[in-house]
């Protein structure tokens, strides 16, 4: 007998019809023998609708009693998933993520998930129950509720999966695995059997939807294999583990597994930075301190002790990160500070990458030959990323998508 | 310094704009310098929405999941009343049932308090944070959350107010308080000003929407003094203590404090059962260990060693209650059963009642006056009740209203 955790997000228990075919599905599972635990999101937009409600009264939401209003969401879904369960004969118990076992540390609204006890999903099983566990929670160890952040539903099914050794962690949402690119960009995308973990955490602009970082970063670390799959259509996914390539694809000598795309960016250039030591670590360091990720970095050739320094953060971080700047660029006697939004990071993601030469002269000319200007480029083991001009960022895409052939 | 317990039912939180006025009128006693209990609701139809949701998943849905899902619409109105308070410069926490000490039974959808702990309220207080409690809900000797039943919000408020020794318990709604009659039977109904716990019992269904039985039941085991008042007006409303009688009612030597209606009542007869010991007992026992509440009761005079039993019960539990009946009157060898949905109860109630002979009489007259027909009779010591044709049911409150001056 063997143990699988399947999880459903928001969308797939987002009415009453929906529930009641979440709960077919895991209990045909539990009929073919299977110990089941169930992991749910909130229905729907409930959680959104929740931010709403605490944004309409609060600019500024204490995030312990954020965690009292948003936990409300999964157990509402946890509830009805359970009834639904027991309507069909199974047996089935509503779990809170603490009653579950999921112990966080105690920030609030982003809790890192510090230990799971296995014992309560054991005893549970043990004793022929389905548990059915709020996703996206935890308990401090003041024994208040704590949220895990959002897409953390994904992180509660792999660190259950975990603690419990089961043999499938099954994610189910409303697409039915990862592509060689976002549908919605390329036309002709294929869908991958298998990526790994590093590729997916690159990929996580097409998987942002299916699959959350956190989750990924938490399965490779406990050696979980996931499997993103379509709640409303059957036939497999695509199963993200530790084995590099899918087989087809090392058959055709594919070196790129798919092309990820990032249309949230903007650039902030530091302009005629003295260049001396300690000048990047300052900015960075100031960035970081505010909780403000720096992607892509790029510092211009010196030219008469003088440097331009670009990096790259998310659009929502824009406003903070570019005050920060200018403060940095007076206290350090720079000559100005740029920003630009209408940019788009495009990359090309393959594990075989570091073994294959001339992957990114491909890219390049892809792009070149579309006449889309580079204006940024970073490169990872498995990554080659460009900066480009947003408008022209979906063509980029394309370009790459099929330089390397991945649409076939 | 004094302690205040204010509770908000449903409407009071019905939306973002009224929670706002509630901690607006929280922040006011907090600032006049009182340490102050909040106890909420869930906002609006929440809680019938959620019963709705299950309902259209199982037809029987278990009782203790469908704790896990009722204690959800508290949580959310919790949440957000402290966020509310913090808004306006209150410190304030937001604490599931079973955190404020509320300990109940294992009975999951109809629990009972059965001990209160002060430390947490007493705790929070002594920080000089305002606790914002979920009412409805405490927590199961196993740990699981329970629900203390429709209303229960009020028995919360009551129950944490003698548990902190509380100098005050408001009961806040969109009802100003205890009027003398329902005002959408009588046009010139005037507010009580004060009415014992016993006559607030009798007066249950004037007082429904202001304030929940057992609540009452609670406060006069507890010594707690009510106030019930209004959300959206200032000014007293009608305070429910020992004290039985209002100054200004005594002053008029009035003995009927008011006149109650209940127009979901269902009668049903025995006919023809034979008169030995135990027929009676037989039928009211299976009644009760089906959970079906029996109100008024007449046995009609013996003639020839038959007679008729009339009772009334609650119209939802009319068909449980007709098969129950049916199957003693064939068991006991009656001649049939009658059932009648087309009545109503008017009660006429005073806690000075006892002491003041001629009140049946008047309020029978006043009845026959309007050619009204009695068809039962039930008296207690502060209350006097006559069955009557439905379509005569609000003539009849309006008749006894009347007859006894209530609206001066």
């Amino acid at each position: 007998m063997s143990i699988v955790v399947q999880k459903f997000g928001g969308t797939s228990v987002a009415d009453v019809e929906r529930i009641k075919r979440v709960a077919g599905r895991v209990a045909a599972t539990v009929r073919a023998g299977h110990q089941v635990v169930v992991v749910v999101s909130a229905m729907g937009h409930t959680t959104d609708e929740l931010v709403d409600l605490a944004a309409a009264i609060s600019s500024r939401p204490d995030p312990q009693t954020m965690d009292v209003l948003l936990a409300t969401g999964e157990q509402v879904s946890i509830a009805l998933v359970a009834l639904a369960l027991m309507e069909l004969g199974i047996r089935a118990r509503a779990l809170l993520g603490g009653e579950a076992g999921i112990r966080t540390d105690g920030v609030h609204q982003r809790a890192r998930v510090v230990a799971v006890d296995p014992e309560p999903l054991n005893t549970w099983l043990a004793r022929g129950v389905t548990p059915v566990v709020a996703g996206f929670q935890g308990v401090a160890p003041d024994g208040t509720i704590t949220t895990l952040g959002r897409g953390g539903s994904d992180l509660t099914a792999v660190a259950l999966a975990a603690a419990v050794r089961a043999d499938a962690c099954e994610i189910y949402s409303d697409v039915a695995g990862i592509y060689t690119a976002d549908p919605r960009i390329v036309p002709r995308v294929r869908k991958l059997a298998v990526v790994s973990y590093e590729e997916m955490m690159e990929l996580s602009s097409l998987g942002a939807q299916v699959l959350q970082g956190r989750a990924v970063d938490y399965a490779r670390a406990h050696g979980v294999t996931i499997h993103a799959r379509s709640t409303f259509e059957d036939g497999p996914g695509t199963l993200i583990t530790e084995q590099a390539k899918e087989a087809g694809a090392m058959e055709r000598g594919q070196v790129v597994t798919g092309v990820a795309y990032d249309g949230q960016v903007a650039k902030i250039c530091l302009i005629g930075v003295p260049d001396r030591p300690g000048v990047a670590s300052r900015i960075f360091s100031e960035l970081g301190r505010h909780n403000i990720n720096v992607d892509m970095i790029v510092q211009s050739v010196d030219r008469n002790q003088v440097t331009d320094l670009c990096f790259t953060v998310q659009r929502a971080d824009l406003t903070r990160a570019l005050d920060l700047a200018r403060e940095v660029a007076s206290a350090v006697g720079a000559a100005g500070v740029s920003a630009d939004e209408n940019v788009a990071k495009v990359s090309a993601v393959g594990a075989g990458m570091a073994d294959h030469p001339g992957v990114a002269a491909t890219m390049f000319a892809a792009l070149a030959e579309r006449k889309i200007n580079i204006q940024m480029i970073s490169t990872s083991e498995i990554k080659i990323s460009c900066l480009v001009d947003a408008e022209h960022g979906h063509e980029a895409v394309r370009a790459i998508h099929e330089a390397f052939g991945l649409g076939e």
